[in-house]
């Protein structure tokens, strides 16, 4: 079955770019000598984690208690819940706990430390903590200044129903940088606090076996990754036009696609309409302060090749606006009343949620697999 | 059960708001003597479109085929699928109506009226289409310029397998308005071009019994309907922050909301982080270009009531930033970590997109029930 059968809007997985864009990162930290623990909260989807898990020692991380349930069910036993505890995710933490996940949790308050202490000592259980540090002011986390790291660090080594594992830390503001050498520049700022946290601790008596960082942009371009223990990624295996953009792939690269069908022109403003509005590409237009906007989307052929410059310029619910961006004619020909186009995404995350399936593609265009997602929460 | 007591992230409907809007759009609608298709693509979900169409005729409108099948399986026959129609959406269409449903299809293009009559006339069905206009350049549809209109209208008279039901247009440049009286004027570019295009194709001896029109600022400020037969509007059921930065609603209207935890205080930045990111929220920063940005949403506490001036000021993926929109101090005790805050939406439709199902809530908080979408096409 070839992907133009499908019914659109869908989601297109090319299973060789993933491959090539999985084993290119694993290449690379294995150069660095660090282990890769893979996101799962891009894919979301088992086949896409096992692809990934090829050659590493089988942690992961994931966004959301259902990816945690989900992975572990199938098979997937070490996981870091990357997201800040709250109170009434702790029943379901717990339970997954009793089946046998090792599931290490995030903090970085002291407030977070006694809540977790209390349902886990009441529970029988003792869970295993990563100190969220803030290496560059972008969300959570604490930095070295003051002195929440020791008294955090204490309290999880010294209560009952808690265990300090290490610190984590996110580059998230990787996503900004202007040039590799910025990115450079921020991997290694990611790296040196995370060591200087780790070793502050252990200068206090406290342990820190894992030092966690991450980012795709920090991953591919870290030159020197010296006292981390662990590798964190997830958008490295589909790639999107943010990546593009920043430099850390090319547009080639980009492994997953919205399929659509043109379902209108409008001739005199150099318009094409598609079924992918924002509902199909999400609303994410994480290009709009990059050098080059993408619109809602870059728009290929259904065969996966660029179309002239056209990028999804508009959306609405369930339409999409195609134009050339800049403002060239459009080569109606190639985007008829009926035909199909691809749309590379600016954010693989954000496209991706919107969708319950991947149709996976081969080269060609066949389609060879459907893998589903796991959404919510 | 109170609604405290929920897992974070999810999605909270406050049924006595959602009555009330719904109540309100009708008696208008009443008042200037058309009847409302109600639009199912905001709620997804057959209990409120139940609620929307009490005292109306019966019809609805859909976005998608998926929507299409789940209100036709739940009972809703007369259906108006309002995205213009595309080959690889026929099969399923045609078997709907095999099942029953009076499905009406969209278009503005002699292509389509070629596809369409060729795979219902193969059939042996007859197909309903509206004829898209396009009366404020919005997206799709045909002006009164040129001959589109009687060439497309005539093709669909006289053509097998199809039949000219009417015209059919929506005011989406309404949510760009900038005052009610913009509005009203929009309402009326609305109506006065879908009538005279009806007009038009009755003086070409072609039948036009439906003149349908719609959007829900329109709705709201449109002050004589006359030619017109049906209105169509969604957002209105829920409402959202847009619509009250247009006027067309209060923020206490607003029924939906998004539940989440406090996992964070950034103290010296002003920043208390939750579990709401943009895979809660949605990306959309509808209000950006209103006078009054509400970030990625407007914060309240978890008794719905608005918290100062906080607004969800960034957004990741699974990580919401909340600060003060003019800086002031954070009333850290009203958010403590752990706590839960209710967050007000910019766009109901895209916010509710994101979730599987609604906790209805009453006034005082207590879930009374749990109401599932049908999300996907």
């Amino acid at each position: 079955m070839h992907l133009t059968t499908l019914e659109t809007p869908c989601l297109v997985l090319d299973k060789a770019k993933l491959q090539k864009n999985i084993r290119n990162l694993n290449a690379r930290m294995k150069a660095l000598g660090v282990n890769l623990r893979p996101h799962g909260k891009t894919a979301k989807n088992i086949d896409v984690m096992t692809m990934a898990l090829e050659g590493q020692e089988g942690g992961i991380t994931v966004s959301t208690l259902k990816e945690a349930e989900y992975y572990f069910e199938k098979g997937i036993t070490d996981i870091v819940y990357a997201v800040g505890i709250a109170p009434v995710k702790l029943p379901r933490t717990l339970r997954l706990m009793d089946k046998g996940a090792d599931i290490t949790v995030l903090l970085d308050s002291v407030e977070q430390v006694r809540f977790v202490a209390e349902a886990a000592a009441e529970h029988g259980v003792t869970v295993p903590a990563l100190i969220e540090l803030d290496c560059d002011g972008h969300r959570s986390g604490i930095t070295l200044e003051g002195d929440d790291l020791i008294a955090i660090g204490t309290l999880l080594h010294n209560e009952h129903g808690v265990s300090l594992k290490g610190v984590l830390t996110h580059a998230g503001e990787s996503y900004q940088c202007r040039s590799t050498e910025a990115i450079r520049a921020m991997a290694e700022q990611e790296r040196s606090m995370a060591v200087a946290c780790a070793e502050a601790l252990r200068a206090s008596g406290l342990p820190c076996p894992v030092v966690s960082v991450g980012s795709t942009p920090t991953s591919n371009f870290a030159q020197d990754l010296t006292g981390v223990t662990e590798m964190r990624a997830g958008v490295y295996m589909f790639y999107d036009l943010v990546m593009a953009g920043l430099g850390v792939c090319d547009e080639g690269d980009i492994a997953v696609s919205v399929l659509a069908s043109v379902i209108g022109h409008q001739k005199r403003k150099g318009w094409v309409i598609t079924d992918a509005g924002w509902m199909a590409m999400s609303r994410d237009r994480g290009t709009s302060a990059q050098a080059l906007d993408q619109g809602y989307g870059r728009v290929c052929g259904a065969d996966g090749e660029p179309l002239d410059d056209l990028i999804v310029s508009g959306a609405n619910q369930e339409h999409g606006i195609i134009s050339d961006r800049n403002g060239k004619k459009i080569p109606w020909a190639s985007c008829g009343i009926g035909s199909m186009v691809r749309i590379l995404p600016n954010h693989a995350c954000a496209t991706s949620a919107m969708y319950d399936r991947y149709h996976v593609v081969d080269a060609s265009g066949e389609v060879v697999d459907t893998w589903h997602r796991v959404n919510g929460w």
